[in-house]
């Protein structure tokens, strides 16, 4: 942890506010006593100057609160559903648990709310450490933390979008590597894909290598983007199958939407896997309990949950982390692909 | 909230101890500085005495904390499979978001560790309530909770096994009754059950009134215990189909547990739900992705979430909250139940 004394005090902060000492006190503490409005100046300008808490009660803080934070903005609906988010918090909590770490996890309806909790976990030294999921590039938080790192932050998401806070990283580019070429010496020559949302990091980057790996192997490539919901994974599906000319394999970025998708072929008359082979990217219980069992591509999330974990103590404890990557990622072969039916 | 100042203080509890009350504040505040032993005599000669923390610091703390807090012990496998927990954190979670609350989630792996660290909470004043799952009967956490009215509990159980903390109970009898009536309409007379751990409050319940209902229409009924998860749902369908005499339909306490049985019913040639239904008991994203789909006892657990936080700010404020039903049960029939085949 840095020793030098932050250059900022919390009167330089109330006369660049143009409020009291204990308004700027309140707000930075995320206490009541001060409006909403003024809560939000305060922090803006205290943000813009570079204000930090001071570092010895900082440390005293830090040492006290044993807790992680997670802010998670995702619809509830859909962290009913995904299984991904619990598996994760589980295999992070039972390593958190040695050394007696608990998770914060606090909801939050949009970005402005999230950036807003974490602000206040910032100047309240709520707790030891974040982890941020689903970065979006030029992403707040990433700035946020950028200018506090008093608070480290462990990013999830590809090295290039975090800005220089510590990262682990999927390597998603081997992922999609792995699933092109099963797909291509299947023989698939027309491929598509539902994404999730284009503003995430890691879809930007599975996009930019989809597109990379299917041109060097000659294959035609189609990709629509989704929220990740059954709903879009429906609705995305229903659009690639109505093509004048038809993908004969999709790959889609969760468990959940590649489930709706073979409910749609169903539907549709259309066999799985003789007639459209499908991928789930990111394995799970659900890719086991459907008729065919899917075929998915797999994280090893109890061992990522030891990984993550080591990485966090040692950033609590002020040493410098390289970026990480997480356990390889394993293509699992079910029933839900096959060779494409000869023409 | 008391407003009685505490008779007890640290240096009786001190006294009665045979320890410095520097040691005493350790212990309870949860600190370094005393051995696992010395702690673990400490707090519960404090609990025995009825020692409370100050309550003008606790109302202080208490204030400001802003969370709730859970501890699972569950096996992270198990949370990572059955979507119930995830559900209704999340339902939980968007309602707590709106007063700014969080959830503080802390893994256990057996039960002392969770006693240990709700022991640890309450001398610390970590947390402004908290939620309490899978109550045992003899449950020390509920003896705890009695033993520290300041921070308030809200128990998921029948209110028979709380101890006279303020629980909010799922309508087990009248859940049991719908589909005892639904499967003995259909014309089944031969019925069995794989359900939870017997230690559970909410298990001894069901397990009683699905004795008394069958009994009450005549229908032949057994029952195996297990522990939720795929194995046991698996090694209990299989002893259940090796019967002398199979029952023509099984009713599963969780939904993972049910689509274990399908599988384990389709490998044997047995048709669903031609020779043998199928019935969940919660229902989920995952009783709709099998073929055929579940029919399930469904709880609303959106409507959920916003009773149970209601109940916690209330008894946060220190109002006498009465216990509460969750909203009830309903039936959704799907494909996995039909009238059994003509002998």
């Amino acid at each position: 942890m840095g020793s030098g004394k932050s250059k900022v005090t919390i009167t330089d902060v109330a006369r660049a506010a143009g409020v009291s000492s204990s308004a700027v006190s309140y707000a930075l503490n995320g206490k009541p006593g001060v409006s909403e409005q003024t809560r939000k100046k305060v922090l803006e300008i205290a943000d813009s100057m570079g204000w930090k808490p001071n570092s010895a009660a900082k440390a005293l803080s830090v040492a006290h609160t044993h807790t992680i934070g997670v802010v998670l903005n995702a619809s509830s609906t859909l962290l009913g559903v995904e299984p991904y988010f619990m598996e994760l918090f589980s295999s992070v909590g039972v390593e958190l648990e040695k050394e007696d770490y608990s998770l914060l996890l606090r909801f939050a309806h949009d970005d402005d709310e999230a950036l807003r909790v974490h602000r206040n976990w910032i100047a309240a030294g709520s707790v030891d450490a974040v982890m941020i999921f689903n970065v979006e590039i030029g992403d707040r938080r990433v700035e946020l933390y950028r200018q506090h790192p008093e608070v480290p932050a462990l990013v999830f998401s590809d090295a290039s979008v975090s800005g220089g806070l510590t990262t682990i990283s999927s390597n998603d580019a081997d992922g999609t590597r792995q699933i092109v070429k099963y797909l291509h010496d299947l023989g698939h020559t027309h491929i598509a894909r539902v994404a999730g949302p284009e503003r995430f990091g890691h879809t930007y980057l599975r996009d930019r290598v989809f597109s990379e790996e299917t041109a060097k192997y000659g294959m035609r490539y189609d990709c629509l983007h989704a929220d990740y919901t059954p709903q879009e994974g429906r609705d995305c599906t229903k659009r690639l199958l109505t093509l004048p000319q038809t993908p004969t394999a999709i790959v889609y970025d969760n468990d959940v939407m590649t489930i709706e998708g073979l409910h749609v072929a169903s539907a549709k008359g259309i066999n799985v896997p003789e007639d459209l082979s499908l991928i789930s990217w990111d394995d799970s219980y659900l890719c086991t309990v459907t008729e065919p069992r899917l075929t998915a591509l797999a994280r090893n999330i109890p061992a990522l949950g030891g990984q993550v974990v080591s990485m966090l103590y040692a950033l609590i404890d002020g040493e410098s982390v390289a970026n990480q990557f997480e356990p390889g990622y394993r293509l699992i072969t079910r029933e839900s692909t096959a060779a494409p039916r000869a023409e």
